[in-house]
């Protein structure tokens, strides 16, 4: 961050400085402005990208070399394992595909699409194998949505809050524009027996990662999907196909899907057994449990990006619910003692990230900033503390949603706090 | 596309086949479906990815190698010129970055941010030089828009339809998700004088790239964009910063920004004369005609994506309008005679691509597809020969937007005409 803003006519609404939505809107209603930065002047000397032709076309525009932004990859990035999306680099929604973050139970299949089929069997009239040539014909539908690991952010369940990037914290995280083929008319073509109550997901990883799937999901938004951003699958995400269920735990959206069996009893998988199980204090696993809560993160400022002083700042975060829309965030700048709402960028969609925003303006003391997303449901993001109440201590962390704090202090430094 | 789809209780609704909205709405709310498709035989052979672990994570996940999506180049790339973006092999409505078609009038500059700033000057109070640290410290906004090159289809002006690919033809036009500063904050800081009507827009490419910008502009919607899906501007799209116009043609949106210049007059650049106006019949040129009108295109079918036999099809395409949100899209399968409405997909954004689908029962016998968007003014794309009316004859081609034409044979293939 850099030169200070001052703000004409934007009162603080909440403690410690914030300017909230309301004031927000209202300014910037009345093409009022943050006024009165950055006057220099004009430099003289012509860099040499002014004094000859540039660059050629190319069949792949990258990145300019002096953007460093990567996926958080951990010390050993073979086998099992997670890689993360640096979110405090990122700006608006959407998570660039080859930065969404990874999960792999048993590393990337290279997968022949011509070799590759999804099969649906079980508790059907007819078992169907659809190749992906006859997938692609199908109708599909296109939607925005988040993809969060269950995983995720689980650290700050078990101890003092690491000092670390809001990426390596809580970046199993990410959003895409997935399109595909609704698992509904699969299942109708199939024809679902009325004893069938779940559906076993298979992915073709060489450990056959697998989750069993409330029949009600598949049925209502679930999507095999075959396209992401707008061009097809990459590997690490699923290529050929992945099935994906808006809202659910992460490694429920199986990768390099290759069937699909209908039962009336879930698998009891590897994976939802030995993982993805959360002990409580009475000794006995919550399983199944598998929508992602309302949460949210504060990215601008977070830790590695410093406040330079005194004045006006955005901050900025993104803020999601597995259950549909988020209704509304608030911010606080002084440890929860005062909220005040922020703005979210249009349009607010369900299960999809959206980006909030406030100003805020900071007036040099240490401050703690905290957000909290309360979903279309009423459902807000529980305290630290509320969120550890049910769980055995120091174990697990699956759907980690507690409201997040950032300390700032008197020198514009942010750490990660429980609050 | 492959086999074949048997659709049941699903009507036509207009002339050759199409099932339009009012019928494929109904037919998903009651879980229907498109049945009886592919069923095969399980494969029994195992193939190598299910018998060893895959790869690795990884900082970038790149595109699998059987995947060919790429830019369509010219065949000299070197210096000024165009890449178009292969709309016929992506689905949804985000192109992927590094997929955004490319339009330079002398190279791409590789500009160190550092030693980049964008200066306000002319008719303001303050003439102000932002760094691109200054500026990523102002409040920011997130939409989801198209950019169109004005000469964008413009091939199909002059002559016979040629037999290429949707991308090549149409393939100047891309979607992503814009972040960046709203301009009308920047010049409020500056301090417009009342005496300003437009705004000198200049690049830091070799070429100085200038366009003339109406004030009222750049005080409603127009951003400097510094982020793009999510990460930095890559510097084919103006990396550091790029001037960002919703819903007109794409060269105004200046890329590598380096100044705005407040002015009485519009400054009549090289490329607002030499290019970018529309020669008329009767000698004039139309000049600063900027907003991209309605248009659409059908993508599935297309040339080179041929149909595969007789049965049910999913068509689709994309629709856009500089103007705001696109009304409805109308397909015909009948050249003409007859047109049904496609389902748009959610959610319809003001200047953003617009995905449209309907269902087509194809019964092998020669057909003309056609697509007709209407904006949210009730603006609809003119036919061939109305589009071509007010202008000298041969020449020009910018802003096309004529309902296009596909023919399909008795054989499935797919060709480019004058409907």
């Amino acid at each position: 961050m850099a030169k200070m803003l001052h703000a004409r006519g934007l009162a603080p609404t909440a403690g410690a400085g914030l300017i909230g939505r309301r004031a927000l809107l209202a300014a910037f209603g009345a093409a009022a402005s943050a006024g009165g930065a950055s006057a220099t002047t004009i430099r003289q000397d012509a860099p040499a990208w002014l004094t000859a032709p540039g660059d050629p076309l190319s069949a792949y525009g990258g990145r300019s070399p002096l953007v460093k932004v990567q996926r958080i990859l951990p010390p050993d990035p073979t086998g099992t394992g997670s890689s993360r999306t640096p979110l405090q680099l990122l700006e608006g929604t959407i998570t660039p595909s080859d930065l969404h973050f990874e999960r792999h139970h048993s590393g990337i299949p290279e997968i022949d699409p011509d070799r590759h089929e999804v099969v649906i069997h079980g508790l059907v009239r007819r078992p169907l194998a659809f190749s992906m040539e006859a997938l692609a014909r199908y109708p599909m539908q296109t939607r925005l949505r988040f993809l969060e690991c269950s995983g995720n952010s689980s650290v700050l369940s078990r101890g003092a809050a690491p000092q670390v990037s809001s990426g390596s914290l809580n970046g199993l995280l990410s959003a895409s524009e997935w399109t595909g083929v609704p698992l509904s008319i699969l299942l109708d073509e199939a024809g679902v027996d009325p004893a069938a109550r779940w559906v076993i997901a298979e992915g073709a990883d060489a450990g056959l990662h697998s989750r069993s799937v409330p029949l009600s999901v598949c049925l209502d938004d679930a999507i095999l999907a075959l396209y992401q951003n707008g061009e097809p699958l990459r590997p690490a995400q699923g290529y050929p196909v992945r099935l994906f269920l808006p809202g659910l735990e992460g490694n429920m959206s199986v990768k390099w899907l290759r069937r699909l069996k209908l039962t009336a009893e879930p698998a009891w998988s590897r994976q939802e057994t030995s993982r993805y199980t959360e002990l409580l204090r009475d000794g006995r696993a919550q399983a199944f449990s598998f929508l992602m809560q309302p949460k949210s993160v504060i990215l601008k400022p977070s830790f590695g990006l410093s406040m330079a002083g005194p004045g006006l700042y955005e901050i900025s975060g993104l803020a999601w619910a597995g259950a549909g829309k988020v209704a509304k965030v608030e911010v606080s700048a002084d440890r929860g003692a005062s909220w005040t709402e922020a703005v979210l960028g249009e349009p607010v969609l369900s299960k999809a990230l959206a980006r909030f925003r406030l100003l805020w303006r900071w007036d040099g003391a240490p401050a703690v900033l905290m957000s909290r997303a309360t979903d279309e449901r009423g459902v807000t993001q529980p305290t630290h503390e509320e969120w550890l109440a049910p769980f055995a201590p120091g174990l697990g962390g699956y759907h980690y949603n507690a409201v997040q704090a950032l300390a700032v202090d008197a020198a514009g430094k942010v750490s990660n706090v429980h609050a």
